[in-house]
């Protein structure tokens, strides 16, 4: 048998992932009722938003998807696939839940990855980590004019919290980085999967105080 | 007769265009009730929100209104002249209204033909082009809490789309860039007032299954 | 008496906004019930948003917390002191509410002396001084799907706008930066205070026309 290239099965699971999360964005404007270009700006955004904001506060040369615009080319058509399909098929939620829980892990590693390469930081790098996996569903959340869903979800920001710490921890103890990426991938997969088969969730903000007001307003504050 | 230089005629445009983004987006911001400050802030991101991801994205240098700050000088007048005049006159939709798409199609040749430049790339220059035309109009609504209009309007940024790949076409025929600017633009413009004019709209997203739920949510999912 | 260095002051005064901004975030993700990984991203973004956004913009090298990672830590503990601390004491409104303008007097002056050692303009350097300010405070209001407050509330960014003015006018009259930094942080926080107290606001956008409708709407346009 043959030796597969690490680089290669590691691009083709950010391809896939790119792929999922245009799927997840273009599902998003169907629930707005958006047009076909809509379909395609929420597909593009969700799949490539993260990154692309990665990789514009890095300041490491141009985004990914102008350096190699197959990004681009994979998530329009999974967006404009999407568009067609979903006249005829039934959407698989079940399997489009597992995969993005996949898309999540390989964003996040190659964020936490790409970012302790280029800065050496580990604090940072979890950031990026986790900002690479769920910013793109954030702006999506944006763009339909919701409260982003991983802000208020189940373990989801957490389980790539998690894998990232985990690629950060191997880094230290100089685990080679593909054995990293996989296990760190790994990791977050089986955290998310875990948590939506045992509906796990994290404590939840409660306060003593009504908090119906903003920091910012000045209501009978200081006279 | 003397010969007009053309990147004279391009910027005078481009001023133009931010001017009318200006305009647009301190009407926004009048919908909300915003007071003075709001309205510049709404005014300046729907002038150069567009232009300013494009740059950022590039990573080719520092963004245009930092190189040159006569833009933010024009968009600050004309969103101060805006908060000023609908106090005292009829606002006139109609001439907005087409002062709109020549401000989109200003942009997008623009965005387009800069992007070329840079990166070499087709495709990469494409969606440049139309985030540069759309973009600051997508920002408006964000700050607006509201979904953005183009997503799921008529004809808008795909009127942007169109005359963006006609610049691509003919930079690969090597038509000089002034004219393809020019007849890129006039596209856009064409195609979005002929919109404007017969009501034409894009098929809309539909799905033969309920869409109320997000890929990301579990219920009953992998039980 | 030792002379303390004026840098260290202000880096701890920075550090002193980026908590009080983290605090803000985090009591915003609480009226929306986040779970405690929701509650940290919106400090976060509150906390470094506004900063972030400038170095993007500037292009010049990474952004302020990737180069010095303690900016991160001190949001993160900010943000997970509000989330268990709300639960046993009162929030003391009146103390964060004079600690906030204190946070966007100092991001201001910091936002306006960087850019203006950067890129020598006047105009640029308040616009990004501005938004240094009062960016973070507009993120955490887009993700909570509101319109941002900073954009129909009394005087707040007006303060940091006569602030970021008073300290480029030092500028060119060649004071020295940390006798500018201070007196122009302390322009932002005294217009603040004051509006605060006298409840001062400026006029509001008001027009002899219905605006329910958009630029871009060609509803019985150009028949």
């Amino acid at each position: 048998m043959e030796k597969v290239d690490p680089a290669l099965i590691l691009y083709c699971l950010d391809l896939f992932g790119v792929a999922v999360f245009a799927v997840s964005g273009s599902l998003a404007a169907g629930r707005k009722r958006m047009d076909v270009f809509g379909v395609i700006v929420l597909g593009l955004t969700t799949a490539l938003g993260g990154g692309t904001l990665r990789d514009a506060l890095l300041d490491a040369g141009p985004v990914f998807w102008v350096e190699n615009p197959v990004y681009l080319l994979v998530a329009v058509l999974s967006s404009l696939f999407t568009f067609v399909a979903v006249r005829v098929i039934s959407i698989p939620w079940r399997g489009l839940l597992l995969s993005d829980a996949l898309g999540l892990a390989v964003f996040m590693a190659i964020g936490t990855a790409k970012t302790i390469a280029v800065t050496g930081s580990a604090s940072v790098a979890m950031v990026m980590g986790v900002m690479t996996g769920v910013a793109g569903g954030m702006i999506r959340d944006i763009l339909s004019a919701e409260v982003p869903l991983v802000l208020r979800r189940e373990i989801y920001a957490t389980a790539a919290l998690c894998g990232s710490l985990a690629y950060v921890v191997m880094h230290r103890l100089e685990v080679p980085p593909a054995a990293s990426l996989l296990l760190a991938a790994l990791a977050t997969v089986t955290i998310r999967i875990a948590a939506i088969r045992w509906n796990l969730s994290l404590p939840v903000f409660q306060s003593k105080d009504n908090l119906d007001r903003d920091v910012t307003e000045p209501r009978d504050s200081i006279e």
